[in-house]
């Protein structure tokens, strides 16, 4: 069904950070456009470790996608799960209803991949949704709360052991920011347990944490987590885990929180694409980042393998951002009828990673830079690029805020919980057992 | 068991304003205070509606109970949850433990309370915890979101009506900020509906809204509402009330969205003291706060009973604030062997309720104010008694940014849902249906 203007309708699949760069850039063009997401905000994904780790609000970090297109008139929002695209009749099917389109984007990101593990899942959550990083931040606050209540050593350090699995940006930065949560703001606010004896410990399987950086930056990350505190093993395999602990290169670690930043793979909607897709299901694209069956359907972004020198473009926000500009300069040319054929050509807007309070890398081409100068630089990209003014002086405040008092903004744990040390049958302490009375206070 | 440093042991139940006023005024008494709490965090329960209609964050209207005692040596906090007291035995059961206690203020406050239609809460959620603002914050966004999604102008009117049950302040502030949020803050977003066409309907059985307050006060509050376009129904009860509306005065209101503000009855922890509790469930205290079979247990705040004149002070946050303040005076006296009698006497400090931008309604004794000075007056009490510098701050900054441009901070929908229309079967449009193509964005 053709739209009664008469222009032709675009259809975006994703509000993040590439679907959005497609909208606005269409903003001035003599289409109609409709960006459908299942979910009603864009998220600035690269603070989402902030979330959950009870630094930062979710409304922080994320904006109503109709919020943030709504002056643009030629574009409509909708709520909606994609079911399936057939490219035949030209539609996008929904659950409970569809959308006709003349040009596609679908930008539908990527989700948690446990490669083969999926039972891992429920004792290892990742982190890539709003939902994600609340059930996080429940389990590194819980962990706090029930090892206050725990009647043995034994339970206590493992409550007070944090594995995270991954050492890539994600794994870096939720590793470094449980180490400071326990080190510096929580260490006066419990009596029974020290927070400082906390262990963090950072289990990559590749030799080295930050594959994707420099050796020098990788090491420059690696020697300020270990100053504060994280233990980073390279090298080692995981090969199993559950609610306990996990078995690392044949060694048990009794861990009664896991985090998982291992991988992430393309949105499952890249498959109803029917084109070819990589190892972690990323749509192979076309030099202009359409599929190869049609060329007014496009994969960008996380979900999208656009292939540079037999390597895919890292799954980054800037290659997103500029696919998504570069994609609704295309249509415009087609639909304006001067259509040229473009080359999507990436340009390197450099990789950086925070550690934590004042500590960080990032390099640049040759420019690399560590501690302050690199976490002032993180600090200052990453405000400048989230989406909505308030958001960001709202940011701004809460970091100077926490810089300068080392308290956390938005500790809650919501939702159902139990309380309880352990969740382990036989382990729990029972109103009928001898002596159940709690430890009283300690004196200060 | 006594504590080995000798000192009695205060267990304070509940983390609210009675709770944490008792465990603050007992910092230099020569005990041991536990405080224990089925949640993390304190809540600052009079802006909870503006978590529900997306104003403010959950962290910016609560903080963990923990952080806030934190440099109170004689004070611990449990995160646990209270099956029942032992007065012959002085101890408090915990789910997974149990607590000793010398003195015990029971704190617990009160919870949603349908009247025996337990059966309504699924479909008209009351506003008590974060928890339920989280719940209602998504069912008020979700009704816009299918809105815009409705293919038939009943579904659509269905899903623009937001019925709110009960007129006292709670009711009042719901009915108000919905209103706003879909004349102002929402008014440019969606592109199918338009959402100053939302009606609202506030429902009270009695003769008038805020039985509390003066007739003239009610009067004013009633203009209020008016002006912003609540429609408000007093003198009329609903029969019956289901997933698609509400039966009132023998007529039917086809409504997407009600929300439940008639009442509340006391914590069932009232009911283990083994007090006389009145009809909504509440310790008939004594003079001092105290029960009638222990002079060592106190109830306080919304789930006493507190009698003057015939009647119960209300379930409001001085009266808590107060009564905490004087039962840790009355327990420091005991422990120092200098008891006296003493009758706790309520200071009343008025009663305010807010409508909206500039609008709300405040009295005094003779002093009544409305409009822009009773809002302005109710931001300044409100604001100044926050607990916690961030959060006044911030609360601050987004009032004065919303204030200024009518935006909203807080509007994201987490957890799972159907962002179908309708979720009544048969009216569900199915994809197979003839014409299921959703209607294309109009022209602006």
């Amino acid at each position: 069904m053709r739209h009664p203007s008469g222009q032709p309708q675009v259809v975006i699949i994703g509000g993040g950070f590439g679907g959005l760069s497609a909208a606005r850039a269409l903003r001035n063009s003599p289409v109609r456009v409709t960006v459908v997401d299942r979910r009603n905000h864009h998220l600035f994904q690269p603070l989402l470790y902030q979330v959950a780790i009870a630094g930062l609000s979710p409304a922080e970090i994320a904006s109503p996608i109709r919020s943030i297109l709504r002056t643009q008139v030629n574009c409509s929002v909708l709520l909606a799960e994609v079911t399936g695209i057939d490219l035949a009749h030209r539609r996008v099917e929904l659950v409970g209803g569809e959308l006709h389109f003349d040009y596609l984007v679908v930008a539908a990101g990527a989700q948690n991949h446990y490669f083969g593990h999926d039972d891992w899942e429920p004792h290892a959550p990742g982190l890539k949704s709003l939902d994600d990083a609340l059930e996080i931040r429940k389990r590194v606050l819980l962990a706090f709360e029930r090892a206050e209540r725990a009647t043995s050593d034994a339970e206590r350090s493992r409550l007070l052991t944090f594995a995270v699995i991954g050492g890539g940006p994600t794994g870096v930065e939720l590793a470094g920011a449980v180490a400071e949560l326990a080190r510096s703001v929580l260490s006066t606010e419990f009596r029974a347990i020290d927070t400082v004896t906390t262990r963090v410990i950072l289990i990559e399987m590749s030799p080295r944490i930050l594959g994707a950086f420099s050796p020098e930056t990788a090491k420059a990350a690696a020697e300020q987590l270990a100053e504060i505190g994280v233990e980073v093993r390279t090298g080692v395999t995981v090969s199993n885990l559950d609610a306990g602990g996990l078995d690392v290169a044949g060694f048990r670690i009794e861990a009664a929180t896991i985090l998982w930043a291992a991988g992430v793979a393309a949105s499952p909607i890249a498959a109803a694409l029917g084109a070819d897709l990589d190892r972690v299901g990323r749509v192979l694209v076309e030099k202009d980042c359409s599929i190869p069956a049609d060329p007014s359907v496009f994969a960008i972004g996380d979900m999208a393998a656009f292939m540079v020198g037999g390597r895919a473009l890292p799954g980054v926000s800037p290659v997103a951002l500029q696919q998504g500009a570069f994609v609704a300069a295309l249509i415009d040319q087609k639909v304006r009828g001067m259509p040229r054929t473009e080359r999507f050509s990436y340009r390197d807007k450099g990789a950086m990673s925070t550690i934590g309070r004042s500590r960080a890398v990032a390099e640049k081409g040759q420019l690399r830079l560590r501690g302050f100068a690199a976490w002032l630089a993180w600090l200052v990209v990453h405000v400048f690029f989230l989406i909505g003014f308030r958001n960001r002086v709202s940011v701004i405040f809460n970091w100077v805020w926490s810089y300068l008092t080392y308290a956390r903004g938005a500790r809650l744990i919501t939702g159902t919980f139990d309380p309880r040390p352990s969740l382990h049958p036989g382990t729990l302490s029972d109103p009928d057992d001898e002596d159940p009375t709690l430890p009283p206070a300690p004196l200060p």
